[in-house]
């Protein structure tokens, strides 16, 4: 095509409107993104009877089979609410249900230190996070490795200048030279420290969780705490229908707090539920609905999420997959049923079993996201450069997927109607056989861009040295760290300091074996 | 995950169901799939309200903009119709389109020389086609070159083997080694020679229009020709609102014959449409109805599918894009004015600027195909292996395209209630904690599985020689080539060489000068 727009943009010496921003975006201040909102409709597989009937199914399931709360302490939490409970094993009347998840917010402000970046989660709102607990990484180098603390801290740098990244922390990467018992304590000091974006607790016991919240009461204050989300946690329901000892006990003490829970059954279909896909999503709702409820228990009105963390499975192995139609259709109806309860929900977004930034990692990344961006999910986790079903991180899949993001952000703008007539009015002036290049509109217009695509024709590419995606990410990365230095975030240094001090304390207990 | 199903299934010496059927697929005879049949809802982002006023918009730019029809016949046969014609500026009253546009089917056949393999096109059926027109091959060693006719007929085979592509032909690779003015014959030989699948014929020019028509007739019978469609050809409007010469001279001659025509504006979005989702689709909805209302004058009731070619733009350098997030919301709503007038659609399918099987060439494939399978698509070309925005065709993502189709043939298929109960009951019978590995239901209803994806852990996939995506892809087409050679189509032998007469002496003719 003839006569693109950015070489006259710069003849005309104009402005050159968003061309103009988009330069100084990959050259400014870094950009934040407040959370995605929804304008375009939801998909929508079933119909109000097809609901009813999951609906029924699920309730169904809680009250003939059941749900294990494997802890003797949650069973008897259970009893005496009313359910009917026969050691660990579960059954919950429809009427309990029912009456616990009505007191569930519909929708909740999640925090961040600096209020400039909190974002809403619920009704049409749509948050998009890290991946989550991951021992390797593919690093600035391409080099593929164990993560380190270092890695850690780069990875949330890249968070925070990262525009659709909404929140931080857990454990994206795993600082693998940290002593497991005291990883947690690095985690949320390194997410307090390196940004000012919402941040993630531990759920992996009851001690990680009291000491994460307790480093959030540091930084919120007690008072705030109890009253707002500043942290989120991830509970899996180990599937089919088994909530496990270690996550409950955390759980109850997040509830406890007031502070955001993502309960979300682990799930490969075909392996830990049917090869059905309703009656699969039947079994997730249920086990779902299960943990939701708990939480109603221990404090009513306590912010749960209907969450689930859902896989394929390679059956020759057992290995997990992604991008299976069969889970993208249940992502579809458990979207609906979240919908149909006026819960909030979550499931993972970016997730591949590919090794490399190659095809299957974009045929995976896409498959998994577009049913939660179509499906209306609420907080989309593992949305940056997932590889290896979560074993290990690419930091230049990490560039490309946020871009993706963005595009994303595009797609739930949705269409409109405004300005209809002044563009066909310059359809009527260019006329049949013209372009769009030089209108004042398409300047102040322009599509979304990505930024680590190449858009070069082939024999461009070859001669500007053929990087591959992956260099291209990296790059990216590298640029965005140098802004991030320039412009890091902020927090009081003397919280700082007594995060710092908490941190020493509680290392010098564990170590001493003061869980 | 333990026990997973296959050693399982090898040790207890059953048949095995879905797995044994999945084993005879990867080593048996070829499969071939019906046309897919969605069973799931349309994506739909306009109310009723919102398609008639692009409805309006569209026919208010046919009457006051018009259209250019640059050929002196076509603009005087519009004349004749009723239109009102300045030179070659078409303006066409709404009741005039809408009276032409009402003869166009909604649904037809589309012939294949072998009944097995023919299929439907419109309503909610869908059918997937090769890449178009491409010079470039990366081949099976992996090595980027030009493409020659033996390539051509190679990947013509793989379309054959292929079973979710159901149509062939159409230059997937130009056979670079054989003269333009008489490529279209070895084109049109090769398809009917090599496949006995549907195919494409030659819309560049009159008399490739009547050669391939030529030997369509030899094949079908002259009769059978004038009544079904054994032929499809895209014809590209040169948006904004321009058909060409060549185009319409072609058009005219499928017509004519009753073939079956994709009128498709060629968009760059930005470029020769406006950055207006609602606007553009406007302009495009226009220039397709434009087409396809020229086709019912020529022969009222011969078949006209609304196509469209849709890119981004990179406004730096004018090149194309694809995964364009503005796109993808333009074909959602293009679907929908498609049903609004009740004409079949086309679009294009897994194109990409990629140059190589990575990570951005499989974001742009699903990012493509996924407003096909949402939005209703009847007919998507261009479903394999492209890279570099068509210019050069991998044969290892050839394979892996192939693939997705599959995949979403499952997506396409939804959910039911069937049987239900049956698998609850295994829920029950497991109960909390348990697996569906063993499930008699598991083995007869095994989820999807890719043939060309690695499903192993990263340690495996290192241990195994680390294949990459595109050597994967390429090891399928060699083992489905051997397959090709124990079961190749037939054509009957006269016709076969019927048909290398009637190409050897218009080689003749045409190198004489006489088209």
């Amino acid at each position: 095509m003839a006569d693109p727009v950015k070489p006259r943009s710069k003849r005309s010496g104009r402005s050159g409107g968003a061309a103009a921003r988009r330069e100084s975006r990959l050259r400014g201040p870094v950009v934040y993104l407040p959370n995605a909102i929804r304008n375009i409709p939801t998909y929508e597989i079933l119909k109000q009877d097809g609901l009813e009937a999951i609906d029924d199914h699920a309730m169904g399931i809680l009250e003939t089979i059941g749900v294990e709360f494997r802890d003797d302490i949650s069973a008897k939490i259970w009893a005496d609410a009313g359910a009917d409970v026969d050691g660990h094993r579960v059954r919950i009347p429809r009427e309990l249900i029912r009456k616990l998840i009505a007191t569930v917010p519909s929708e909740f402000d999640y925090h961040a230190h600096n209020p400039d970046r909190s974002v809403k989660v619920g009704g049409r709102n749509m948050i998009f996070g890290p991946a989550y607990g991951t021992p390797n990484l593919i690093d600035l180098n391409g080099v593929r490795r164990q993560a380190t603390a270092d890695d850690m801290r780069t990875i949330m740098k890249l968070h925070q200048v990262n525009p659709a990244i909404h929140y931080n922390g857990g454990y994206t990467l795993e600082p693998m030279d940290v002593d497991v018992p005291v990883r947690h304590l690095h985690m949320v000091e390194s997410s307090f420290n390196t940004t000012d974006k919402p941040i993630m607790g531990s759920p992996q016991s009851a001690y990680q969780a009291r000491d994460s919240l307790e480093m959030a009461k540091i930084v919120f204050g007690k008072d705030y705490l109890d009253k707002n989300v500043a942290m989120t946690a991830i509970f899996n329901c180990n599937s089919p229908l088994v909530w496990d000892q270690t996550q409950l006990e955390a759980l109850r003490i997040y509830a406890a707090h007031n502070q955001a829970m993502l309960l979300s059954p682990f799930v490969l279909y075909g392996a830990s539920s049917p090869v059905h896909i309703l009656a699969g999503t039947a079994q997730i709702v249920a086990e779902a609905l299960a943990g939701v409820a708990f939480t109603q228990i221990i404090r009513p009105g306590s912010r749960a999420v209907m969450g689930v963390a859902p896989m394929g499975v390679y059956m020759k192995t057992g290995s997990p997959t992604f991008g299976s139609p069969e889970v993208a259709l249940t992502m579809y109806v458990y979207g609906q049923m979240a919908r149909y309860y006026g819960i909030p929900w979550r499931t993972n977004g970016a997730k591949t079993g590919a090794k490399q930034e190659d095809l299957y990692a974009g045929y995976d990344s896409i498959l998994k996201v577009y049913p939660a961006i179509l499906g209306g999910c609420n907080l989309l986790t593992h949305c940056g450069g997932t590889l290896e079903g979560s074993l290990c991180v690419s930091l230049g899949k990490l560039a490309a997927d946020g871009q993706q993001l963005q595009s994303f952000y595009t797609m739930l703008k949705g269409v409109r109607f405004d300005d209809m007539d002044l563009v066909l009015d310059d359809l009527a002036k260019i006329g049949p056989g013209g372009h769009f290049f030089n209108e004042d509109y398409t300047r102040e217009n322009l599509p979304f861009l990505d930024e680590v695509q190449d858009n070069e024709r082939f024999e461009s590419w070859i001669a500007t040295g053929s990087k591959t995606v992956g260099e291209r990410g990296r790059d990216w990365c590298r640029s965005m760290l140098d802004r991030y230095e320039q412009e890091p975030p902020t927090l009081d240094e003397a919280k700082r300091e007594e995060l710092r001090s908490f941190v020493g304390r509680r290392e010098t207990e564990i170590n001493a074996g003061q869980f």
